[in-house]
């Protein structure tokens, strides 16, 4: 078994030693900068994980690997232009340090370019990896674009919320570790369970996220308490609190939900206390845990020994902090 | 053999079943949209006919040919955007219709389903036929990023003019017909030598265009003449025009360039004459020539029969309609 450092050091030296042309500049420049922005690459990670968890050879993963981690950073070029997002990862973005038409172009390229990395895969297995990789990136598309939908609208449901997250962050750790899984020679049964853990914890993760934004620990969380509520964002919290809200209550939430005040401490403690009088906390707790029992039900029907699956549920644990 | 009214119905019935999901509806409608705006769908026609030339099953070559117009279309909707282009074919374009987010979107979806679309090949053709056109769709990407950079250089050289006119149009259709020759049964060399007599025909129509704008019969040519001229934009007699040019000619054309007066006669007018002075007619008539010869010669040099060839040399004289 490969370590979690071990593999990251593997992406690392990998994203490293891509090369792609110097002309024209601006087509290129771009990619190597958001690329060397860093980031946990969580994702590679999983496919690498996957190969190994089924005694694959790990270097024939690679170059899919990093398949991944372009797609998810052409993804972050094009969104970063749709949500006028000044910073990633600290840094400028793309859009801002050179313009909006180089993240597009330069976005469009690297979505080429991890279509070229993906089919870097034995011959037997090609097609079926880029079936399950142009099936995710539709997918990302398509949760991107119904969040984009969800800013205009006051009446989300839940199960459309849970589809959006599902597409837009859940399917591509499902799918990388499929792939992963097919390249370490899993069976077709058993590569679908690893993906249905990855999707189905993916989800949890988000609910999470959106958990933690209003009672998060902020020095554990590592981002502002409340961030979610002062942008007027979608959560599982703020569409299940207007689900459960009686007339009055729905009026409070809407009224709050269609202002950004210069100074957020009233409306974040007002939301907050809200979410805490209908008990949103609990829901949005229980729905987590529901999502990531799935995820280790999926995961301990694989047709390997526990032990060998042990590494994937102690980095899934790793994942839901269960510090709330 | 299947002529060509016959191929471009194959195509339009084939565009006209590709089935799209109905939500999120801001992903797909716009792909419908772009896709029923019509054009003569001559990049697919080519794959079909290469296909057909080596006596391939041309019901085989369709999705690939699918592929190589849907892709077309996703070039042209990120384009406009990069363009802000109000109309496309006489009719709104995507980001003007939607906004600019949904034409980012949508074009990254379209990317992805062409890929898609030219997967649909035999397996022992889907790697190669996968690297044509993965590489095609870079050099379209590189062209496009070079036409923009060429918007703010004055020193922009005949080579890198030629290398960009053929990255942005003439490689996709070098492409289509490598990879409808190879669906067709054809050998590598002779795929090959299709490439190349597409990708110079390309060239060469580009310089005809650019030929056109401004010596045109402008009922037959469709288009305004001296367009080019007025939106100060980079052709093969502009370039030539500035190496050639003395002091004062320069000084000259430089400075009506840098302009674009309210109304554009006095400038069409000085410009053509500078032109005239300095032969540039000629020179394009003569390097639009040198390119159509380098096609034919591709074309002479596959090992069919003369009489098999003799339709796609019709079609590409029809191309070049030698009216100027």
């Amino acid at each position: 078994m490969t370590s979690l450092p071990q593999l990251q050091a593997k992406i690392n030296s990998g994203i490293n030693n891509l090369s792609f042309p110097l002309y024209p500049a601006e087509l290129y420049e771009p990619i190597r900068y958001i690329l060397l922005l860093g980031g946990k690459r969580m994702r590679p990670a999983l496919l690498l994980m996957a190969c190994d968890l089924f005694e694959g050879d790990v270097n024939k993963a690679i170059s899919p690997a990093l398949a991944i981690e372009v797609f998810h950073n052409f993804t972050l070029m094009h969104d970063d232009i749709m949500d006028n997002a000044p910073l990633r990862r600290g840094k400028v973005t793309v859009h801002e340090k050179w313009n909006a038409n180089v993240a597009i172009l330069s976005g469009d390229v690297m979505l080429v370019e991890s279509t070229r990395l993906m089919m870097q895969v034995d011959d037997h297995l090609l097609r079926i990896v880029m079936n399950i990789f142009n099936e995710t990136a539709v997918g990302v598309c398509e949760g991107q674009q119904i969040d984009m939908e969800f800013e205009t609208r006051a009446d989300v449901h839940l199960d459309e919320y849970i589809k959006m997250i599902r597409l837009k962050t859940a399917v591509l750790l499902g799918g990388a570790l499929k792939i992963g899984a097919l390249i370490g020679g899993a069976a077709i049964a058993d590569a679908s369970l690893l993906q249905t853990f990855g999707e189905e914890l993916g989800v949890a993760f988000q609910l999470q996220d959106d958990i933690l934004d209003v009672y998060g620990n902020p020095e554990k969380f590592g981002k502002q308490v409340g961030g979610d509520i002062i942008s007027n964002k979608k959560t599982f919290l703020q569409v299940k609190a207007l689900e459960l809200a009686d007339e009055k209550q729905s009026a409070e939430l809407k009224n709050w939900f269609s202002n950004t005040p210069a100074d957020p401490a009233q409306k974040i403690e007002a939301v907050t206390t809200l979410y805490d009088q209908l008990n949103i906390r609990s829901y949005a707790w229980q729905a987590m845990q529901s999502y990531a029992n799935k995820a280790f039900g999926a995961l301990d029907a694989i047709s390997l020994p526990d032990t060998s699956k042990q590494y994937l549920r102690d980095f899934a644990d790793g994942l839901l902090v269960r510090e709330n």
